[in-house]
């Protein structure tokens, strides 16, 4: 989340510790921004219509001064319900999360909630193709991760388990997205490999 | 829109002079604690999966008080370039936007605006199940109009037609979903006899 007063969460801080030398390196850019430009690329090529959902705030305090916009004056992030992104791909309904990890050996399962979880289950359920994107900061990689998969390590962590997904198994069992152009980070060709 | 602060915004104010009575009547409901309900108990019932997307809020300033939560203290209220519900349904992608009017006698164009028009056109492109949710709120009743529908009276406007359309247009070329219990407003039963 980049909000406008120039604070970030800290699981999209920018990492300034990344050398890479790829001709299409991240240079500083979360994945929610690699995400949002490739949204926008695939909406204007009109091969999918995928959006993030708006960060979800409750209101408490709304001003109406004359002449002017509603100013809310006190408000507080709430959690999500339900994945920050959803659309439509070849008549399918798309659902995904996206997180960024600073980690070098695993993803913390604690980057997801219980009922992201439950919402995915029931989009997997109803026939939507669902996915977690997870990006290693300092590898600069990123991984498309089928729920399905993910169900596994999540309930894995119930029975003894670990609480994280070793960044190894995520090699193994997701997908890497190489970084791109124009789309950063072409999701979609992966769906057509994992889905179609 | 229910602002916690107890204001309304006007096209979804409660009615004081309905006073029909039927067994199901509105109650002063607003159209979307209608969907609201009706979404949750297709989402408990393992229906559907269909969200209202959260009030797109561009948040200028946050407080971060020491042992408590974020605070936003100045924040402005966007202009939504979707639609305000989307979600998955029998497999398929479902995309609508609900809307009141206290008018007796037309839906006026200007609830709807452009990009979602646009985005509604792009919707339907993709294979998506599209559509708008009309309340006449003097009369207690909610139609379902296709997508592709609207789009005939969005475009007429520009060719020196109304910038309306008439109920009777309406309740013609839409179906009427009446008031029910547990789904308030069953539209699921109107997409079975519309697309399947």
């Amino acid at each position: 989340m980049n909000y406008p007063n120039g604070k970030k969460s800290s699981s999209q801080s920018k990492l300034t510790s990344n050398k890479k030398k790829t001709s299409f390196s991240n240079r500083g850019m979360t994945l929610e921004d690699d995400i949002n430009d490739t949204n926008d690329y695939y909406r204007i090529t009109n091969q999918a219509v995928i959006h993030k959902k708006p960060t979800p705030v409750q209101i408490v305090k709304v001003d109406y001064p004359k002449r002017s916009a509603a100013v809310i004056k006190e408000g507080y992030f709430k959690q999500a319900s339900t994945t920050d992104y959803n659309g439509i791909y070849r008549s399918h309904y798309i659902d995904f999360e996206a997180k960024e990890t600073k980690s070098k050996t695993s993803f913390p399962l604690s980057n997801i909630h219980d009922h992201q979880i439950d919402h995915m289950k029931t989009i997997v359920e109803h026939g939507g193709i669902c996915f977690l994107l997870i990006r290693f900061a300092v590898y600069d990689q990123t991984f498309f991760l089928p729920a399905v998969k993910l169900f596994n390590y999540w309930n894995r962590q119930f029975n003894g388990g670990k609480k994280s997904i070793p960044y190894q198994e995520i090699k193994e069992a997701g997908t890497e997205i190489p970084i791109g152009f124009p789309a950063r980070i072409d999701y979609l060709k992966i769906i057509d490999q994992l889905y179609f």
